[in-house]
This record gives structure tokens, sequence and C-alpha cells, in this order.
């Protein structure tokens, strides 16, 4: 059996991934934790990450690569943006080290679209976008990566161009939890099935509006009182009604070529996303984001001469 | 001086006003509080209306009228909404007994419109349709009631033929507290002036986008990070994104005739969308809301022989 070469971080808000990646790329351990920026700032980033290197079994003198909000100002160092348009390469070799430690740790850098009118950032995407590079290696491509903050990404000959970002994530749980439309929702927490006929219908109800679901979302709280829907539908639909939504701003702003989408995306969500893609008539080729992430990482640590 | 012929009162989920009136209309006392229904449904409808009733100086058989969410399911008694398309007169005339009180209460009852792709349901704004009929006796008009959920109704020669809902003040408030642009605003409350640059430039951005601004909400939250935006701009910007895009939204779905508008809205909210609707390039005849549901209370008073 292969002896871990280096550990990969993917270090978000509120979740905290680890692998031990051999020489090779091959993940030999794996740990999920919810101890994102949020609970590590308060405990201390050096502290659980270490706690996480030694239940994952890693040597003392592992380095670790990590992307994601722990380079964020209010994370554990900053790592600062690059600016696009931006390649890859730039991104991978601008990794900042944690000084202080008892190890090598270096953090990547975000992106940013320093636009006056569009201005935008992302921390840990651009990591899962050096994962799939050979996917947008030539020519013009358009990248749907879902999630709490949706990025919708404009690539050109591997070279990233452009971003845009959704609230889609956020704004499902604000309205579900803090809204009047809690009410209609309850407890349903799981995302719906993509063959949720409520899903189906919502979906393509706002995929024909360019965006505009402003005169829909009461109609979930009305649906309650008047026609004794569920909270599985009404769940449904608020998922149905934002996806197509998301999907139909991003397509009417960015165009995407032959309306062919790069869709950036694991588990139940991936699958969600690529049904609403596919009601909205686009030709979806899907990465695993997850897979995505790790390459990244391995991709970063093989340029520092870690592995590979 | 003259007696109070009735006591009106406007029960909101969040807010309760009572005006007592003489019977020619005339505002005699005026009380106003946060005990709206989600306070009164803990403490008891009748005890907190006859606290307030005793403080305006109320006589003890003064009979009162009532319209808002006291009517709801989860209200005091349910005053069963009213199918559009109705006239006026049926909700003034529908009002619903208080039994087991010392003193005859009414509560009016609410819009619903049970369309099987668009239910809505109001409870407050008929009232302040009804104090308002002449506006729009004759000919089809639209109506813009701005608000937690923004109500925008139709009608033709004095009858609601149908209404839509939007959740702009809800959306501002969720998103301005519980999502990530909570960082950008901090803790700017009160509402922009409507000669606020920030507004007046996101305002006029979103009516061009058709109600979508699925792109722009996040860049509030980039330009604090990139920009050194400050949280009057931000609060600014989303205040003149969401105004913004419930008009478009509703431009589009309501077609209203000639761009005209009857504007139904006090205090600084009203002064915003004015301005906002003159930037949509509508003509906008306002009406002031508190008045037009002490109106429509009066009116219904009236019918019920307690004044006029």
């Amino acid at each position: 059996m292969s002896t871990p070469a280096i550990a990969a971080v993917d270090w978000g808000t509120s979740s905290f991934r680890l692998w031990l990646l051999d020489a090779a790329g091959t993940v030999l351990a794996e740990r999920r934790s919810g101890d994102g920026m949020l609970t590590a700032g308060a405990e201390g980033f050096g502290v659980v990450l270490e706690r996480h290197l030694e239940a994952a079994g890693a040597s003392a003198a592992l380095p670790v690569i990590v992307c994601g909000m722990a380079g964020a100002r209010q994370g554990w160092i900053e790592a600062p943006y690059v600016t696009v348009p931006a390649g890859l390469d730039g991104i991978l070799a601008g990794a900042v080290p944690v000084s202080g430690q008892s190890r090598d740790i270096r953090i990547l850098p975000g992106l940013a679209q320093r636009k006056a009118a569009a201005p935008d950032v992302m921390r840990g995407e651009e990591t899962q976008l050096a994962g799939i590079v050979p996917l947008f290696a030539t020519g013009r491509h358009v990248i749907c990566m879902p999630g709490t903050h949706s990025k919708w990404v404009e690539a050109a000959d591997g070279v990233i161009t452009g971003f845009q970002t959704w609230l889609t994530g956020e704004l499902f749980s604000v309205l579900a939890k803090q809204s009047i439309l809690r009410h209609s929702l309850g407890e349903v927490a799981s995302p719906p099935s993509p063959e949720n006929p409520a899903f189906i219908a919502s979906c393509k109800q706002a995929l024909g509006q360019g965006g505009d679901i402003g005169p829909q979302l009461f109609r979930i709280r009305a649906a309650t009182l008047l026609q004794d829907q569920t909270p599985e539908v009404a769940a449904a639909t608020l998922s149905g009604l934002l996806i197509g939504a998301e999907i139909a701003s991003a397509r009417r702003n960015l165009a995407p070529p032959e309306d062919k989408i790069i869709l950036v995306a694991s588990g139940p969500l991936g699958t969600l996303y690529a049904a609403a893609l596919k009601l909205a008539g686009c030709s979806v080729m899907q990465a695993d984001a997850d897979e995505a992430v790790r390459t990244g990482l391995f991709e970063a640590a093989t340029r520092m001469g870690w592995a590979g």
C-alpha cells in the first residue's frame, strides 16, 4: 500500500473536507465535518486541522494544501484574490504559506472580478475549475457550479474570463426558514426528486419567465391556504422556481454557446440541476464537484513538487 | 366636540392601529402599537382590544369594525375570504360578528383569488381598496400597494378582477438580516432617501431587467470586499434592486393601461415607491394608505348603520 504524499483540504464557510492522497493522487483516507470557517475561527484553524490530520493518520511532516474560505480575510491567512481574466496556472502557483506551523501548509487564492459594475468573488470554486481544465481547454464555455452561492463561469481557451453569482441556495434557506413561506414548507429539509411533478412544473414555469419569479413565491403560501398543498409540494415548488429562475437568468446573461453547459456538482443537488438544465433545453456535461476540487488541490501540490 | 360613533381597527400580523371616529368619519383619537396578530394571539385578542379602547377613551358600548389578519384562520375569528372578481360592496357587507363580547365587534373578510395556477390572498388591503373606490370606479386600473407583501391589484369599473403578491419587503428583511448580505448592510435599518444615488442607480438597473435581479444581489457583498462600499450604499442598493425588480415584474405581468399606476402607500415607503414608479416611466396617482383603510372601515360601519 502506498503512503500519503499530501493532505488536501477544501475548507468552506460551514464545511471541512480532508483527503490524504498518495504521490499519484489516489485517495488513501477521507474526513468530512462541519468544522468550517465559522467553527474553526472560534476554535483555531491550526487546532482543527491537526485534529483531523491525526484522526486521518497523517504523519507529523505531511504537507497540506488548502482551498476555500480559510484563505478569506476573516479566515486563517488571507490568500489575496487573483483577478480575472486569469488562467488557472496563476491560481495554483499563488498558494500562500501559513507561518508558525510545525508542517508546510499552503492556502490557494480565490478569484476576483474587479469590473466596477459587476464585482464578484469566489473561494474554492477556482480549485474545482483547476481540476477540470481539460473540459474547457479550447473554445468558449459556460460552467455552472450550483450551491449556496451558485457560480456561473465563462471560460475561453482555458482562461477564466468572468463569472457571476446567484444566491439560489441561500434564498431557498432563508425563504424556507425565515419568511412567510415557512408556514407552507414546514420541516421539509431534503431536496426534491428531479421526477417530482411539482418541481418539474415550477421549474418549467420559471424557465419561461427570464429569471423573474416575483409573483410566484407568495402563491406557495396561498396554495397552502386555498388548495391544501402539502409541505412536500411547497418545498418542491420553491426549489423548482429558484433553480429555474437561476438557469433562465444565467442563460439570458451568459448566452452559453449552443446551450452547452459544463455542470460541476455532486450528489442530489447535481442530479436536480442536471434535470433542470435539461428541462431548459441545455445539453449538459457533468463533472463531480468533489473529484474536481481534489484534482485541483493535487495539481497545485504537484506544481509545488509535493506529488506527481 | 362630537362623540365617537365607532372604533375602526386595522389589525395586521405585527401592527395594531385603532381610531375613534365620529358619525361623519372625523378622527377623534388614534392608537398605534406593535400588538399585531402574533402578540394578540398569545395575550388574547379581546383583552388587547379592550385595553386599547379604554386607553383611547371609548365607551363600553362603542361598536368596533376590524380589518386585517384578526380575521385570518389563525387570528381571532375567521372571516372567510370573498372570491374575486368581487365588488367592494360584498366585502363591506361580509363582516363577521365576534361572539361572546360585551360590545358589537365585526371583522371584515379578505379577498381570495382561486385560480388554480395563480392562487392569492389578501387581508387588510381590500379595506384600503374600499376606501379609494372613486379612484377606480370606471375603466381598467392597476393599483400598487407596497409593503412586506406588496399587492398589485387589477380593477375594472370598480370591481377587483385579480391581484398578485410580491414578497419585496420580506425579501429585504431576510436578505438584510439573515443572508451573506448582512455583512454588507450591517445595522442600516431606515429606508434610503429617493434621492440616494445608489438607490436610483440600482433601481434603474433592475427596471431594465424585466424583474430578474439574480446576478445583482451577490454583487452587493462583492462590492463591500472589493470596492469599500459603505453599509448605507449597500442598503440603498438592495432596496433599489428589490423595488425596481418588483415594478418591472409587475409591469410585465399586468401591463397597466397607459402605464398609469394608483399607488396606495404612506410615509417613507410611499415616497420611495412613487420615485421608483416615476423612474420606470409610470404616471402615479398616490393615495394615503392610512387614510384609505380608515375610510374603508368607516364605509363598512356606515353600511351597518353605525355611522354616516
